[in-house]
C-alpha cells in the first residue's frame, strides 16, 4: 500500500505485451511503447508550438507518460476485439475507469489521489494536448505493424493495423503536424526496402482521401 | 474462412500466456494449458468411475479440450481482476460468449456449426464432467502457483491464488477425487522442497474448513 | 512417487521443444502440440461419424492426449534422423517404450498401473482412431513447416517436412476426411500469401498422386 | 536520415538491455528504464513543488525521457566498468557525447538540430529538475537490484548496486524527497519478504551516515 | 554439401540446449558448452604439464572444441536417460557413431574426410588428453547444477547432477589437477551463498571417499 | 578470487548477445561464436598446413578461444560504433587492455598471471596464427549478417556487415585458405535460396577489387 505499490505496478507494464496472440517478429512492452509515444509527442508539439499553438508542456509529457496505465489492470485486449466492437471497446474503457478508481483510493496514499485522479484520466481530449497524445499513439501503432510488414509478417492483422492507424493518422485535426508525417516522413518510410508491398497500401490510404 | 481458419487460431492459444504482467520463473500458455487440464480429468475421471460415477468421456475430454478456447478473443484477462469484481467477470462472459457466437457465424461451414455452438459453450456445469472440468482446471492454477511458490516467487498473488485453487478444489462435489487428492496427493506435494513456506499456507487453508 | 510426480511430469512436456536444433520463427512445445493434435481430431472424427463410421470417442481422445508423453523421457530426436534411418526409429521407439514401462512399474500406483499401460501404448494403430491421430499429428507437421515456409524460413528441411507430411496425409485411409482436407481446407492454406513458394512444393506432391 | 530515423532508433533502445553480461531473473530495457524514471520524477517533482519548489515540468520530463538516449550507439557499458573507473566513465561520456554531436548533425533535419542539441545534453545538472532525475535514475537502479535480491540473485554486483543506488538516493540534495523515501517508501519496501535479507544491507546503510 | 554445410550445421548447435525438458533458471547451449570446456582444459593442461606431464596440446584443444559435435544429429538426451539405463547410453552412441559416419561421407569433400574421421571420434579414451576432456566436460557439468542449486532450484535432478558430476570429478587420474580443484578450487566454490544447501552435499560426497 | 571467479566470468560471455540493439532474427553469444571461430579456424588451418604453412596449434587455438574474452569487461559495443570511429575503436580497445590487466592482477593467482597475461593479449599479429584468428573471425561476422539476409532482415547494418566482413576475407594474405573460400565454400554459399539479393553484394564485393 502506498508510493511503493504504484512504483512496483509501473514494472507490470514492462510484462504486458502489445498485441498479445499474433505471431509478431519482435514484441513490445506497454511500458517502452509509452516512452516512444512521449518521444513521438515532443517532436510534434514542437512543430505545432511553431505553427502557433500553445502547447502546455506538463499537460502533454503527462498524458503521454500515464495514458497506458490502466492497462496494469486487464491487459491489452486483443486488437481484432478493440476494431470489431465498439460496444466492447467502451465496456473495456469502463472496467478500466473502475479499476483505476478502485487502485487511487486504495493504493495511493490521501494527500496524492487527486494529483492521480488528473493525472490518470483518459488523455485522449480535444485539447491540443489531447490530439497530440491521439497522434503519438497511432503513430507507434503506425510503426509497429510497419515493421513488422516490412519483416515479412503476413498476417493479415498487421496489414489492418497498418491502414486503420495510417487512415486516423492521416485526419488528426493537427494541421502541421499531420502535414510534416504526410509529406516529409512518410516519404522515407516509403522508401525503404519492405517484404510486404507496404507503398501499395499507403497509396490506397492516400487516394481515399 | 473456414475450418482452417479455425486450425490457425489454435496456433494463437500458444502465445496467450496465462497470468499477463506478473513475475514469473516458467510462463505458460493457453494451449498446453489445456492439454494438462485434459491429463488432470482423465485420471479423476477414472476415479470417480471406480467411485461408481457413470462418466460420458466424450463430453468430459470435448469440456477440457475446449474449455479456454475462448481466450482467442480477449486473451487470459489478468488474475486479479477476475479475483476482485464478480460483475467484471461476468461481463468478460458475456464478451466471450458475443465474439464465439459471431466466430462460428463468421467462420465455421454451416454444416458444422451446431456442433460447434456445442462443443464451445460454458463447460462448468453441474454435470460430473462440468465438475471434474472445474477440478481439473483448479489443479492446474494450484499446480501452476505451486510452482511459482516452490522457487521462490515471493509476489502475493501466487499465495493468493495458491489459497485459493486449494480450497475451491477441497470444496469441489466430487468426492472420490478430492479425498484422493487431499489424502493421497497432497502428501506427495507437501514432501517437496519449497523456498516460500507451502506447508503452512496448506495447513491454514485444511484448517479453516 | 505416485500421480503426483506424474502430474508434474506433465509440465516438463512444455519445455520439450519440436524440431530441436533448427532455426524457426516460432516454437512449438510438446503439450501445445498434442493439445492441437486433439483439436484436429475432433474435426475429423466428427466427420468420419457422418460418413458412417463409428467412433470410439473416448479412445480417440485417449490417443491424441497421450500420444507423444514418451518424449518426456528422450526429448523431440531430431526429425532428419527419423527422416533418414528406419532402424534408428525403431530402436528410438524401444527405448520409449522401455521407458514408459519402468516409469509406470516405478512411479504410478499399483491401482493404475493397468489403465496407464492401455494409455500409453503406442496408439497409431489401424483402427479409425488410430488412423485419425495419424492424421492429426501429421496435419500438426504440416502446419507447423507451412508457417514457417509462409514467414520465409528457406531452411529446406522445412520444404521437405512440408512435402513429407502432405504425401502421408493425402494416403491416410480416412476417405471421408482426406477429401475434406484436399477439397475444402487445402484450397484455402493455397490462397494464404507466403514468402517461400508453397503452392509450388502442394502442386508437385499433388501431381505426384 | 531524417525524424524517420531517429523514430526508428527508439526502437533499438527497446533492445539495450541493462546490466548486461550478469544473470538477472528478469531483464530490462532501456527505453522502459526511461519510462519508469519519468514516472518516478512526476511524483518526486509534486512532493518538491509542495515543498516550496519551483519545477519547471518541461525541462524535467524532456530530461527524464532523454537521459539515456545516447545508449543507442554504445548500448549499456556493463556496469562494473562503471563502478571500477572514473577514467573510463569519462572516456565513455566524452565517446557518446561524440557520436550524439555526430548523429544530429547528420541524422536530424537542420531546423530541428538546436532544439536536439538542447534536449540530449547531460540532465543531470544541479537545477531541481537534473536532481530530480538524478534521484529517479538511481531509484531505478535500487529497484531493479531490490528485485533480484529479493527473488534470491546472490550474484555479489547485484547487492552492490543495491547499496550504491540507496547510498547515493540518500545523499542527493532533495530535502522533501529524500524524506519521503527514507521515512515512508523505505518502510514498505523493508516489509516486503526478501529471499537475500536486504534489511540488513538497509540497516548497514543507513546507519552509516 | 561441402564445407559450407559443415559450418552452417555448427550453428545448430547454438539452437541445442543442454538437459531439454527440465526447468531453468539459465539454458546453456552445446557450441557455449564446448567453448567453456576448452577453456577448463586449457587451466588443466598447464597445471598438469607444471606436474610433468607431456601435453599434446593440438590434440587436447580439437578434442575440447568437437566432443559434442555429434549433438548436431539426435540432440542432448535427457540426463536422467543417460544416468539410468546404460545399454541406452551405449544404444546412442551407436546411433551418433552412425550418423558422424554418414555426414562426413555425405557431406565432407573426400580431401577432407580422414582429418574428420580422426577429429571427431570418441574423444575421452585413456590419453592425458582424453582424460582432460572427461575433466573438463564434468566440470561444466559441477558448474551448471552448481549455479542451478545456488538460485535455489529445487528439482531434485540437480542435486543429483551436482554429486554425480563432483563424485566422478574427483575420481578422474589427474593427480594435480583433482588436487588443485578439490584443494583450492572447490574452497571458493564453498563459500558462495547459496539457496539450497550445497556445503552438505559437497562434505558427503567427500567424505564417502 | 582465483581461477573459480575466471571460471565463472566465462559463463557470463554466455549473457554478452553480439550486434546488441539491432532487430536480429537469431542472437548469438560471445561464449558460442567464439567456439564456432575456433571450428573454422582449425580447418583453414589444414588448408594452410597442406600448402606448406607450419602451424603452431597450440598458439593458434588458444588465441581463437581467448579473442573475445575481453568483452566480458565491456560487453560487445555495437557495431556501428566500431565501423565509424577509429579513435573510438583504439579507445575501447585501450580501455579493454587496461580491464584486461586489472583482471589478472587481481582475480588470477601469481602462479598463472604469466600465461594468462601471455594467452589474453590481442591475437590478431601478423604470424599466420593471427592471420587464421582474422580469418575466422571475420567468417563468423559473414555467416551472421548471411543468415540474417537470408531470412529477410532488411536493416541496412546487416548488408553493411556482410559486405564489409567480405572484403576483408577476400583480402587477408592468407592464399590457399581464402583461394578455397572464394573459389569452393562462396559457390555453396551463393547457391543458397535467400530473402534479399545477396548474389549482388557478393558480385560487387567480387568486381572490386
Amino acid at each position: 500500500m502506498g508510493i511503493h505499490t504504484f512504483f512496483t505496478s509501473l514494472n507490470d507494464l514492462e510484462r504486458i505485451i502489445r498485441a498479445p496472440g499474433r505471431f509478431k517478429f519482435e514484441e513490445h512492452n506497454v511500458a517502452a511503447h509509452s516512452w516512444k509515444v512521449s518521444q513521438y509527442a515532443m517532436l510534434f508539439a514542437t512543430i505545432e508550438e511553431r505553427a502557433g499553438q500553445t502547447i502546455n508542456w506538463k499537460s502533454l509529457y503527462e498524458k503521454t507518460i500515464n495514458h497506458d496505465f490502466a492497462e496494469v489492470f486487464i491487459g491489452d485486449i486483443k486488437t481484432p476485439v478493440k476494431h470489431s466492437s465498439p460496444e466492447l471497446k467502451e465496456m473495456i474503457a469502463k472496467v478500466e475507469e473502475g479499476m483505476m478508481e478502485k487502485f487511487i483510493l486504495t493504493e495511493i496514499p490521501e494527500e496524492f489521489q487527486e494529483v492521480f485522479f488528473d493525472r490518470m484520466k483518459e488523455g485522449k481530449d480535444d485539447t491540443v494536448e489531447g490530439r497530440l497524445l491521439e497522434l503519438a499513439d497511432k503513430l507507434d501503432q503506425f510503426y509497429e505493424s510497419f515493421a513488422e510488414l516490412k519483416r515479412g509478417n503476413s498476417d493479415p492483422e498487421f496489414a489492418k493495423m497498418y491502414r486503420i492507424a495510417l487512415t486516423k493518422l492521416l485526419n488528426i485535426p493537427l494541421k502541421a503536424s499531420v502535414d510534416y508525417f504526410k509529406n516529409v516522413m512518410l516519404h522515407d518510410v516509403m522508401s525503404e526496402e519492405t517484404a510486404i508491398d507496404v507503398q501499395e497500401i499507403t497509396r490506397q490510404v492516400l487516394g481515399d482521401k
